[in-house]
């Protein structure tokens, strides 16, 4: 267990309360003020960007000084598009309608009427790497669903984030007629500080984890012996069966547009092939894998059938492949071997496919399309808060701002 | 942290096990086999009624020679009318139609289209009372959410409960053609099974929890640090705010209503009264309650606003008594003091109504109405799982069999 600072502990112990106290007033915030600060951060964001590149530039400079490899300097790096996109996706988030706060679920004797209610869950903890988009992306996510939010950043992009908190969320929350403190920002770089998140159960029941890996899996199992839920997936790798009945040009093209990124959850991690066409599909495989750079892990393998690429920076450029039997047996792996994420059959059997999606239990289950997809945005079309891979019931898979509620019964007279 | 012996430990691992390799054909089953399987049960469970009453009778006898209360010993005792109750019960619930497996929601580019499934959760447990209907009652529910399970009830019901099992529920699962494995009865009246039935996350991820108090609120704990996840509400305990508009009448019957029963944890607990009809109104409260043979706790308290006089069997028949100076400080009280279960007003102003409504967090919050509704039978009109108090996303309140399941995303081609 990681040991936490008095300091530290008491720094992530103040913004829990601060944010606490305010949740209430976003609670009960009309639509128009929630949607009010969204447009405010999007134009304060528009008219801050030269002090917010400054931050920035400083933060990259001293990462820079640090060794910071250049995948993780590109993620820290803000820039005038950027700031744009982020901006834009405000604009966005604030003009998408909200969900119904109380559906009517039925009469009840004596002329009593059942509603279900959505309520926000209060505060929320967030801890992501030192990706300054990311503070915004969430912070507007858990404005727009109500709720107030810790947030913790990798230490590397702290000024960023400070600067994104003063001179965006906050007068922005504060413009809107809302309180600004409803949107902490964790003041230290210090790792523990992500301990100390998830171990406030009755100020932060819930915490949203970003980024997979070892870190996330640790903070996952942390939380859970104080209590506190997470949604969060320390695991992904994608998974493609090629069926005895593929069409092969429909299968080439899916495992080409499921290896396009590689440091990323949803791509092609493992590669099954129907043992009837494996030796004639094999070669095609190979040929366009190679030609992308990417290596195939052929059996006999000496690593576990669902080792996650991904998350191996020096060997990102590997796709796993393995012969199956049949399309049950391939959805049988795919829920034992790997981590439930996402899988995809290729076929032109409908019998097949449906058995095949029967079989499969994780969070997504494709036909003739790429686990890309598994993706809040390109699914649901609102941004994702997370991706969580929890085999109980609430929000899986993608979760989008509408699944960061509480469900409330109430009854009111006749 | 309890201590769990290895052949306890190795009896509830083979019972997972079973459970979970029988998981998947249920979760194939079509909706007749799941309705054939309960209604089977259902004749079953009449067609023996005398060999159940038989080895109920042996609980009984056991029990009341080890000094087993009258109150435990009537939840445990079966009757020819309790087993019609339930075979009723599980007629109703055969009856009942089956939420939709999959639900369109919106079309993807390049012709592909995505659906939202439910799917089962695999193995669920439950952990429950020396209460023979519930082994029923909670088996039944599992089977028409299409999840297997492992069921562990107190010691002193385990001959009926293993009646119950052998003679109803699997041969009434294989006349279905179901795997009869699907629904395990720990075979162990050890105390310990139960640490051991919520610390297996990868055969059973979802525990149910029966009953409130401390073993309810220790297993969540122990739980929590296997990160298994259950549903259950250690606490309860119903909290009932007189306003200063409320009509008298009306508060006098809901006083009545919420007292009916007194172990139970959705009855009155908690009486906030608005301060300036304190006077006024508390000689009526007082005449009606001590009638009833209840104290009234009155400030100043020597315990816990909150304290829950139904888990306290020498002292149950309390309610605690408390002057507030407005709806939103009723509904504050609520939130901080009490578990958040239920918690209702009485009053004629709907501003009013309103304002406690927004400001109440738990998961039922009621306008002249008794918090006893707290239930999933009289809210929803299907049997209740069980309840749930969790701040977190998720099935919350009274739990029913459609939410037992787990959200999965399907692309389809065109």
């Amino acid at each position: 267990m990681t040991v936490v600072s008095e300091s530290v502990s008491s720094a992530v112990s103040a913004c829990a309360q601060a944010a606490y106290r305010a949740a209430p007033t976003l609670a009960a915030a009309p639509d128009s003020a929630i949607d009010g600060a969204l447009s405010a951060m999007a134009s304060r964001l528009r008219a801050s960007s030269a002090s917010l590149l400054e931050a920035n530039e400083a933060d990259v400079a001293a990462a820079t000084a640090d060794g910071m490899s250049a995948g993780l300097l590109d993620r820290l790096r803000l820039s005038p598009e950027r700031l744009d996109t982020m901006a834009s996706a405000l604009e966005l988030l604030a003009s998408t309608p909200h969900p119904p706060r109380s559906a009517f679920v039925r009469d009840l004797p004596d002329g009593l009427k059942l509603y279900e209610r959505r309520r926000p869950v209060g505060v929320i903890g967030a801890n992501y790497e030192a990706r300054p988009n990311v503070t915004v992306d969430v912070a507007s996510q858990l404005v727009k669903s109500r709720n107030a939010g810790v947030l913790r950043t990798g230490g590397a992009a702290l000024g960023s984030a400070t600067a994104l908190l003063r001179s965006v969320i906050a007068p922005a929350l504060e413009e809107a007629s809302l309180d600004p403190a409803a949107i902490q920002l964790v003041p230290t770089p210090d790792r523990a500080a992500a301990s100390a998140l998830v171990s406030q159960p009755a100020h932060i029941p819930l915490v949203i984890l970003r980024g997979s890996g070892e870190t996330t899996r640790t903070l996952g199992q942390e939380a859970a012996r104080h209590g506190v839920r997470t949604l969060a997936h320390a695991d992904g790798g994608g998974v493609l069966y090629v069926d005895v009945e593929a069409d092969v040009s429909v299968a080439i093209d899916l495992v080409r547009n499921s290896v396009d990124r590689l440091g990323v959850c949803n791509r092609l991690n493992l590669l099954l092939i129907h043992s009837d066409v494996y030796e004639s599909f094999l070669p095609s495989a190979r040929s366009l894998l190679t030609d992308l750079g990417i290596t195939l892990s052929l059996p006999p393998h000496n690593h576990p059938i669902g080792y996650e690429w991904a998350l191996d920076s020096s060997r990102e450029a590997t796709v796993t492949v393995l012969p199956v039997s049949s399309a049950v047996e391939a959805a049988s792996v795919a829920n034992t071997e790997t981590s439930g994420l996402a899988a995809s059959i290729v076929t032109t059997s409908q019998a097949t496919a449906e058995a095949f999606m029967d079989a499969y239990t994780g969070t997504g289950v494709f036909w003739n399309a790429t686990t890309r997809l598994l993706d809040g945005f390109k699914l649901l079309a609102v941004p994702e808060t997370g991706i969580n891979i929890d085999k109980v019931p609430g929000p899986r898979g993608p979760v989008t701002y509408p699944d960061l509620c509480l469900r409330q019964y109430a009854i009111l007279p006749a």
